[in-house]
């Protein structure tokens, strides 16, 4: 990692919308992104970094772009890590390393890591048939949950299975060909998250624990503060510590945890990036996880992160149809405005009429079913208050099929 | 409260969703009862009972109604019991008692009863002035909450005024001339509710506690068990029994609380009777608020009120616009019924489906913005995971203007 930060050129591999909020943030810390993407109409070209169209795919296009580069940095973690370290130039950065992301994006080998390294994770096992799946049954107890060990997000490539049966049928239907993880279900009454950020000094600074709540592994909302004992909040900072620490990482990663009635925490996974669970930090912290991760991998010293208000609440907006689309604010008084020819503030988000709600839009070309498509940040005096207020103004906002009039 | 329970003649004063709902627990309990309402569409006319249509204004009206029934019971607080008592023969039963309405229906003497029982209750204080609202912020801090002291609910009459400025507003704005009441402001993470029942034999069983969740005062989920420690539960159980064995009441209350980030327990309002925090226990519990309201009034033996299932969650269903309306559900594979033209269940749910989701429909004559039109609730192996299944099928019901087919 360079120590002259600002005169560092940092490559964001993707850009969509983790990419464009990290290069968001970058103006601000006089440092810049440049972006590579395969997608004209992706997110990040709504922002003024510089955006590479490309695909990883293409080598020529890749190794010219990171030849480009003095630190390559990644938007999520379903990279060909081998194909890219072949191609780069051998005095290339990376921050977090090559070997931590394809530690991680095998899901076996991340639980076999965390296991080793002592920490709370679900039993586990590598399964091949029903046998296998059978013969976890025998040990945990029904449900198993199966896993895909590479490429799942969102629940994609997640399975509970419930009984024999149910393993029949999966085994009977499945037409993938990849390993599977086989896990423990943990019957957990919330999920937590946590952000963590580490520079090449080995100073680490934490986030405040975040609630998240899925509908079908789709986060729904998140919040924050969580409404954990204090010393479960330690044990979680006490956690990511050892993750960051012991992988040696370089910026910042989140950590999605579970947390049973008995106050018992399992991690569920690790996300060696920025994510969806810390959207909440832009409006809700004194600094947020799309900075912390440019200070932690330029070497700019890390920002405090405490809560800037009682508590701060983010709800996702998803696509509920396919297609071109337009966004509306219809208030109670009637009126309807296409949100998106206002003005954005700071953070380049939309203010909701309130002054505690922006609306965070991604710009992506077209609306689908179960897309993330923008988030709402809402905060107020307690989480619970920041939530009412984030939901209370998206019940304003429709999401509708059709054309823009810009 | 007559012993001999089946040959009691039960009237309710009420018959909207919570009299209707009271009304279909009766006939398993081989109960009867009256429901006296003024409006010809109300929900209860939907169910089984007699339903007789008159004002409780009408004197004459009111008299013979009560003159038929043995045992009177509630469905809301805001009746006027001096009117009632003056109205009704001397030997009629009512449970709750009405001097207990009473004291709950004003909520200064329900603070007040509160504090010397030695419950934990916000600081309050009865005001008449800016000037009093003043130095009750002086004496507590900013924001102060004013109430209506009569007749609120959902919201209504209740002011969280934050500084000087707001209380010159309501008082220059204010048209209403009932006594005021102003509390010290709590900020509460979560909210939190118990239904407690107790007979005239002095036997009290409660329920579980249920985390609810408000949106501009309007409740828009509750889920259980809340997920808060195990001594909690206890105080608050301690609490809800101090409540019914110092008012010495007979039937189902529901206490509604505040709880602090800091596990501080305060109690926000008593409810005397059903409601809609108790929704879930219809499929939720061994025993309904319902049924065990009946049963405690009636002199059965109380029902058992553990939970059923891992978690439980009810979403209410609230109008978005005025007028007559179609509910249907649409299906992710694009097919569209109305739901009300299928067959309910036992406790008079739709089905939503799939096998752990129903819907509670009021059937009220026309929808209305923020109006009560029906509820969701569901199960699972936890609360989170029944409010997941609850939003899920919900996001498949389209409330809309027109007119059924039946």
């Amino acid at each position: 990692m360079s120590q002259s930060a600002q005169s560092s050129k940092i490559g964001i591999l993707g850009g969509g919308q983790l990419g464009a909020m990290l290069a968001e943030a970058a103006p601000a810390l006089h440092l810049t992104v440049t972006i590579l993407d395969a997608d004209p109409l992706a997110p990040a070209h709504h922002t003024t970094a510089q955006v590479t169209v490309g695909n990883v795919k293409d080598d020529a296009l890749l190794a010219a772009w990171l030849s480009q580069q003095n630190l390559i940095t990644f938007e999520n973690e379903f990279i060909d890590t081998a194909h890219v370290a072949r191609l780069a130039p051998r005095t290339l950065n990376y921050a977090p390393s090559l070997s931590s992301i394809a530690l991680i994006q095998d899901k076996l080998t991340q639980k076999e890591f965390l296991k080793t390294a002592e920490l709370p994770v679900p039993r586990f096992r590598a399964v091949r048939s029903a046998a296998d799946c059978t013969q976890c049954a025998a040990d945990w107890g029904w449900p198993i949950v199966l896993k895909e060990r590479r490429n799942g997000y969102d629940g994609k490539g997640t399975y509970v299975l419930r009984g024999p049966d149910a393993v029949s049928v999966f085994f009977g239907q499945r037409t993938h060909t990849g390993e599977l993880l086989a896990e423990e279900f943990v019957p957990f009454a919330t999920e937590l998250a946590i952000q963590i950020a580490r520079n090449d000094r080995g100073e680490i600074v934490h986030f405040p624990v975040v609630e998240t709540f899925q509908s079908n592994s789709i986060c729904l909302w998140t919040k924050a503060p969580a409404l954990i004992p204090t010393v479960d909040i330690s044990l979680i900072e006490e956690i990511a510590t050892a993750v960051m620490t012991q992988l040696n990482v370089v910026g910042l990663w989140a950590i999605e945890l579970f947390y049973t009635a008995n106050g018992d925490i399992f991690i569920n996974e690790l996300a060696p990036r920025v994510h969806n669970s810390g959207h909440y930090t832009i409006e809700g912290c004194a600094t947020s996880q799309f900075a912390q991760h440019l200070r932690a991998i330029s070497g700019l010293p890390l920002g405090t992160t405490e809560l800037k208000h009682g508590g701060v609440a983010m709800l996702n907006i998803l696509g509920e149809f396919d297609g071109e689309y337009v966004i509306l604010r219809e208030t109670p008084e009637g009126s309807s405005t296409e949100i998106l020819r206002a003005a954005t503030d700071d953070n380049g988000a939309y203010p909701l009429g309130t002054n505690n709600v922006v609306l965070h839009w991604y710009h992506k070309s077209e609306c689908r079913r179960g897309r993330k498509m923008g988030h709402i940040t809402a905060w107020g005096d307690t989480a619970n208050a920041a939530l009412a207020a984030a939901i209370g103004a998206h019940k304003e906002l429709k999401l509708v099929p059709g054309t823009s009039r810009n």
